[in-house]
């Protein structure tokens, strides 16, 4: 591996924009967007906690990315750029920092963002990687979690509960034939760009499972959750394995999509806010507490776990 | 150790200013000042590398902050607030995190900043932290490394070399009788709230070691710098061990001062917004390439590294 100063020159200097002055100086400086509130959200990734030893660098990096620009999109926010600390081992090959700059490189140009700074260390234990995201939203416009009314709807973005399927095929525990849950697990889609102000009431992605991140919004907001477990939109892979993983489903991490509170009589709106993207609704607010998750039988169904919690 | 949303209630939320929003959504929103452009700076402080195994928590909160807003410093921006990211081993005791947000407070206040937001984990290996620190500049103020003009003198703040001899300290290797130099490692004193810029062409902090340091405003400006090793200001402490100690101290990092190209003529004006702050001139920039650290005798110094490189 090349030294501290020529690793950032060969790999990193190359993705920063005008902001980040050739990543040359000791801050970024970037003029703020006029008419726009700034939208900053962190996330860390470590080896052998967030990913395992071995997997694809580009993978790893895009992931870092998207799961901060899932933050944005859980805001409203639309990205404008990221600040990047690697720590890396010392015996780590020039190649994997070769395939995190592409991966960095490949969603920089997705998602319109660009590299404003960062810091580098060596590490004694494992890659541990931040990237913080920094995005703009018109003033008074960010989604909150405080803002769900009773008699909201609560309706997901997407399919829930491929990423944890994913994350038992990459730890040998399920079969994955087409790479689809795998994948799903590994590159999540942040569903950033959709114009959900004044539609949507209040947002959270789903980053701990479906059921835990649920409960924020209804403690922010002051409220009971009932969503019904069938209506819950899963892939039809997912489909397919019926009602054994659906408390995984429900309770996995990973899976960014959004969850969203909208307003009777919203649902057009929204979906025509989300065009090609799949919404569905699954349940509604109501005055109370908690968060109750209703099986085809109608009855409550009790959980293990809500979701991820760091210990 | 309380579980995940139970330490960031307890220990982290209350340091949250307004745009942190409690640090209960999944970003902060931020109403950027008029009138300024953004300066952004990222530290990482990992155990074992930046810091040792049993280290007061204060402290390494206090010197993380710090880092950053050296950054800032030598960008002349003013601080307005920071995210963190913690990865904690699960082993460790609560007391840590409360040591570590109690500094975090009192740095807080002698800076006047807030937390903004951030991300936790668990960490297999060793704690890993970091802070992205937001300050703002009066448009086109920014000092940068590259502004610095042949004739233009240079100035460093504070005295050089403190650090260095505290690190030695703390690990064995030279006595420290009054904790003068271990003070000077564990807790730096970033110099922000000076009003430099119309004074000062080029600036940079003394992270890495002052040669090194200084090597980066030669190679960004495009010039040479030739200083005196008998002008860099060593405090009486350091005066007091000698030539022994020179080399180390030219090439020891964590100092946290300032270099400053200074055009000609500027001095009183740099004195006057420096304040109680000492500053000395050292040396000037010329047409040319490299870094020259003339010895007593007028000849050139060797150095066996310039400063610090993560590998």
């Amino acid at each position: 591996m090349p030294d501290e100063f020529s690793r950032i020159a060969r790999y990193l200097a190359p993705l920063a924009g005008e902001a980040g002055l050739g990543l040359k100086d000791d801050a970024a400086v970037l003029a703020p967007p006029p008419g726009r509130e700034l939208v900053l959200t962190v996330d860390q990734m470590l080896e052998g906690v967030h990913f395992l030893s071995g997997e694809d660098p580009a993978l790893i990096a895009r992931k870092l990315l998207r799961r901060n620009l899932s933050d944005l999109a859980a805001m409203g926010a639309a990205p404008l750029g990221y600040l990047l600390t690697t720590a890396l081992p010392v015996a780590l090959p020039e190649d994997w920092l070769a395939g995190f700059a592409a991966g960095l490189r490949q969603d920089q140009e997705i998602f319109n963002i660009e590299l404003l700074g960062g810091d580098s260390s060596s590490s004694l234990h494992g890659i541990a990687l931040t990237a913080t995201l920094l995005g703009t939203v018109a003033p008074g416009a960010a989604l909150r979690r405080n803002g769900a009314r009773a008699g909201d709807e609560i309706w997901v973005t997407g399919t829930i509960g491929d990423a944890v399927l994913g994350l038992q095929a990459r730890r040998g525990q399920r079969k994955d034939p087409t790479g689809f849950f795998t994948q799903r697990s590994l590159l999540p889609a942040p569903r950033v760009g959709l114009e959900l102000a004044g539609i949507v009431s209040a947002a959270i992605d789903v980053s701990d499972g479906l059921v835990q991140d649920l409960s924020h919004i209804v403690e922010e907001s002051g409220l009971r959750a009932v969503i019904e477990a069938g209506l819950v939109p899963a892939s039809p892979a997912a489909a397919a394995l019926g009602e054994e993983v659906l408390q995984a489903r429900l309770t996995g991490g990973d899976d960014y999509e959004l969850i969203l509170a909208v307003p009777p009589g919203r649902a057009e709106a929204l979906k025509a806010a989300c065009g090609d993207l799949p919404v569905t609704k699954i349940g509604a607010f109501e005055p109370g507490a908690g968060v109750c998750v209703l099986s085809g039988a109608g009855t409550e169904m009790a959980f293990k776990s809500l979701g991820w919690k760091h210990f």
